[in-house]
């Protein structure tokens, strides 16, 4: 496994750069049925810009509907996963809302926090389960976004920041509602947002932000396409129905998703994976030799 | 304390097997107002068969208004804590419901999955405590169960996976709704439910599944029947308030929460058990030298 | 940094008690735009009295208004945090509720519990973090506090107990609600709420109930209000916002929650604290030499 | 149609009292798919005493699965639908708790609540529709029981009562939480609620509350039975499916609601049923000539 | 019953004007247990000034605590019920907040805008129930006031405008949220409160917004005397927790509305009320003669 | 008003078809800031194809953006409103999803039954009112359509028929989440719903469902030109506000609702439309008189 993952990451590296039609994401193919997306902008140390928000929001539409990925890594290129918002390039969107009438400023801007909050959630709307593999600084709209993905890896030199605050507002595009539900202290969550300390790489793993740290960036890709090769290789009804579950319950009391569940799953049952799988597993094969038709 | 608990759990392993007239479950009493639950199918490794599902509802009904039991031990005998679903014996049920129109099979499986679902969730409507121990493998279902438990321990050599994906369906008896509630890393969550990798008891300690980690069964048992007669020795209006209550807040936000909370104790603060058990504690008596009436 | 806040924590050794008009609470202002509000009643051990649960309510909705505090301070005065309830003075007030009738008996209680409550929810209505810092015992009472406020830290020597199960009811006031969305393990809140054992310092920070412990009252004294002075001197626009929708997205779901975020920065991106605040950080200034409108 | 509706009627007038093993319901099947169940206590008014509370959860839980029933029609024999709960009966049960202990007392009354709540539940929980026939007086625990009916029919001389503040409580089995919902002016449920004063029919129609007002007893029940046939005459998978929706959306948003339509509809869309209505209605046949699979 | 009323009406006429402490409202005691309370700024049309919504919140909290009051009575002096906000009064505060930096006038603005939704909040959390009587026109915060009244009762004279689009803003007091939840007709909800359009008497009631028209002035005080005086007579232990739970399952789902319901009433039952209240329905005694003890 | 209102109705009446790019709606301007959308496929009456559902989501997201558009008509071409779903057209796509695996035609049945319900959930999130002017036949998804418009009206000659369970299903995209919220009668939706039966125009305007009925169609759409008219004169800031949170609302508890209320209007009480509009008001002016910046 491992081997195939590190020729998959060597075949990465050769790549030179983002993947037309897209500017700012390079997309590519480390094994079957995963797909690897990298944040492309390493000259500006991936900082988010308008084309970025836009792009990610249409490559991850079409993820969701393509049947053959099953699982995405997500990953910055060059030094740092990212630096955030760029504010240069941003800077007219948000700080100079156009005319004159306060209330007129104001649908404007939400228009555009709205479109921007989108751009996360495209992730968690993507039934395909997104791992999010963090190296170097991981800033402001960085924080927003990994916790809108499914599983969070880091390096040990990683380190996270929630910056909103020190730039003058409260963060915007999920970070506020989304870290609360992903680490288990709540202190340690209004601490890093009311103060915009950072928090580093044995923190942010004990704390349950990522689930494994890796000792840098390329046994980390390796683990984290090798993860996203487990995801791929079972039942797509099982396991995007589970991610769409999980996310379900998220936001609903106990009782209410149990019921969903019930209604989501006494058709997916009905699926021929289950046999498939069934058979597999009695077998001891590994889910990895089953066909499973696509979805 | 720990002398007695040792001494019950010699005398609960001279227990030739199941109770009449449940043939899955061992019932015994090891200290005063402690009902310990043994999963008995150990030649099965504890799999879960249909038997076991219906005698889980029938128990936990009783218990709920048994007012000898004020907490409840459960456990598995035999090598592991359970295999998780007996698929040969439920293949009949989920793989192969009756009919040919859709509809109708889908109307049948979600009957069942809502009785599956029911099976854990009386361990949640029993108000009693029940503190789960789990040793070995805890597989699948398994997991599903004992996030229904109120209080998690295991053994050294305890792992845990949720194996659904595995054999091809999303989780639903419980895991995705119940386990992101329980432990305080949601990328580790999705990690085990959308990978089926096992986790061993030192992460399950530190993801906070479990609240404590034994060296060996028989001193887990010991532990966790202490821990159950500490709850059993206090008032069960408090007790048992304390667990509907915290059940509450689990699904409702916290203004509602403490709306109901205090709709509750305007009546149980009108307990004797209060002036008596704020007399022991003043007197340091220990809550066990306290008389309650039945609840 | 440290320095400036270790001078004023010997300034506020000198204090000699409560703050005229309160008679349980010691207020003074450590750094500018911190407030320091200290539990004084030494000699009862902090034990919160009618007197107490009273004058919170007026001093927090005090500061919540007042322009001259952006971050709170909360710690106790003497050898311990806070011994919980005063039974003896509260016993007419809950023990013996006037009148014959069990429904007038409820209404009355009712109305008290919920007026206790409102006593530490005031902590989470006041838009400014509070940042509290527990030596020694925190007991019963003293837990539902400081799960209200925003960050939690703590000595060495600290220790924390659910004490209302041994006094026979239900934490009434805030713990069953809020902690266990502070923690991450509900199983370890479970188990302390239903056995009313003592937790220590080290599982308070593994657990994630506090996030940071310090070795003595002095240092934790200096670091709680080194942690204030950096929250006081961003943006109050903009971390006052952050509290607010932190706890919003607390008790909504994650759409909801962006939803509410929209809404609210739509007008809040307006401020001129922002262009101020990109300003500084693009100057590689620190916040604290932004001077902010008052709010 | 009505011709044989009203045979229907005259065949079950002959009927001489309850069905065994029921003492105070009698069931019939006026028609095809249509079960007639009629409150049969006519000597006490149909007072609904601790057999029928009983007796209705059996029965509504047995048809709730009878794929022979598709459709439910309730009447009350006699001079009036009924006088509401027989307090002589229920005296026991509900003025005098057993114990002296008010939380224990508290405990048992809320048992003894909660499972006569149970009983009107149950007639939403139960997926084939019921249409309601009042006659003559609806009082109490009447107006409960058929707010949580599907359908609401009644005749010209017929009256609601919600008479719970008469005899000094709340009512609590149904009323303050569905006629809310049924009717749609809030000063009207509040002033029914407030003054306990009667409504007569026409009032009942113009608020909403019934949907048609039949001259007379034999018209009406006719008239009901004949609104079954149509409802059993269509597929259960879209009747059933239908009722299921609309009770999931009166308590969820819209939103949610939708969601849940969608993950319901994309299994059910895939019955048989579904071709075969559409071939009837494209070729102008009525349902009633189409045969359905049980379900 | 009526002529006493009348007698109460004729001698409030008498009444020359507001009642100190307060300046906009009368407040009598027309009947035993019965609160009148008249907006007396008939000069100003009962124009919604400064004054009114602080003395509407210290009166109402008053009551709301007052056990010589059981139900209250609504109305307005002179020509017309309410000629809704009193522009010129409060334009400071609404028009012009204070400062230059648009988030600090939005916070500002919000704290007013939370005050004067609060003023008609607290007819809600007052849990007597408050009828009010509706004569002559009705704009603009008369709509929002009255939708949060219990029971709404007015002339034939009456109409009633949601003025608010008229002065450029959207209702922002109560009459969005409420004025749906009142009335059965979303389709003339939209109308009235995106066009402004004046609705007259016949339509208030044929859409449930009033529960009943009186001819004149004269007749509508006397009939909402003598209904107040209806819900004073009877427990109001009863009749308290039935405005109280009607409230509540506005707000939540059928389920947890009932799961509160059985919580509430767990004591409530245990009332002597209920024991007097039966006695005397069974002796066919009026309400009236039965003595309660005071809430 | 009325005499332009006609006059514009007379244009209207010589379209000649739709509007390109659109081959099923015809999109005119009958008044200013007013957009008529005319459902136009006669000679089909007017069945909703799978060109429609696109078309609608495109021009319903075009005016939602469109500052000239402030309030729209809609209303069908030819005989009928609607005869609801084009089976013929739509039946490869419900009726026929590919490949054999049950797992994977619900996948993708579901994607369409989210895609058709997004159809008219653009309705309601386009903030601009829509006013629906229904004649003649209205079914199926034609129910379905006009729930989702904020006003609606119809001709004496109307007819509404929630028809789907006539073709074996449940309503899936909206009537059975919207009917019972927009009419007050639930006992009227469930019959309408179970049974397929024809509602007419005096038991629409009477239970609500149309706030208005006019004699034919000409004189309707007048009337509906004028009410857009009214909406389309006012401050959009205003109407607009007030059509997001009565929908806000719906979805949302009276307390959250408020809240959220207050967040939006602390920043669009700062529009100068607000002083326009007081200032007319003041002087007796007409809204349409004052002109307001476009939003």
């Amino acid at each position: 496994l491992w081997r195939s993952s590190q020729a998959a990451v060597r075949a990465m590296s050769s790549s030179g750069g983002p993947s037309p039609p897209y500017t700012t994401l390079a997309v590519s193919h480390p094994a079957e049925f995963v797909t690897h997306v990298e944040f492309h902008r390493p000259e500006k140390r991936n900082a988010m810009n308008r084309t970025f928000w836009r792009e990610m929001v249409e490559l991850f539409n079409e993820l969701a509907v393509n049947p053959d990925c099953r699982a995405v890594v997500f990953s910055g290129a060059g030094e740092v996963f990212t630096a955030g918002i760029d504010l240069m390039d941003m800077a007219n969107d948000v700080l100079q809302p156009g005319g004159k009438d306060t209330a007129r400023k104001c649908w404007q801007l939400r228009k555009k926090i709205v479109a921007y909050q989108e751009t996360f959630s495209v992730l968690e709307r993507c039934p395909k389960p997104v791992v999010v593999a963090v190296h170097g600084a991981c800033i402001g709209g960085g924080v927003d976004m990994i916790t809108a993905c499914d599983v969070r890896l880091c390096t040990q030199d990683a380190w996270f920041q929630v910056k909103e605050v020190d730039i003058g507002l409260a963060a915007d595009v999920g970070t506020l509602q989304r870290l609360p539900r992903v680490i288990g202290s709540r202190s340690l969550v209004n601490e890093l947002a009311l103060t915009a300390r950072k928090m580093y790489a044995d923190e942010a793993k004990s704390s349950g932000l990522v689930s494994r740290v890796f000792p840098d960036k390329e046994v980390m890709m390796a683990g984290a396409i090798a993860m996203a090769e487990e995801m791929a290789a079972r039942s797509p009804v099982a396991v995007q129905g589970t991610k769409i579950n999980l996310l379900y319950s998220r936001d609903h009391s106990v009782a209410e998703s149990l019921d969903y569940m019930a209604t989501w799953n006494m058709s997916m049952l009905q699926t021929d994976d289950l046999m498939k799988s069934a058979q597999a597993a009695m077998e001891k094969k590994s889910p990895k030799m089953v066909v499973f038709s696509k979805l």
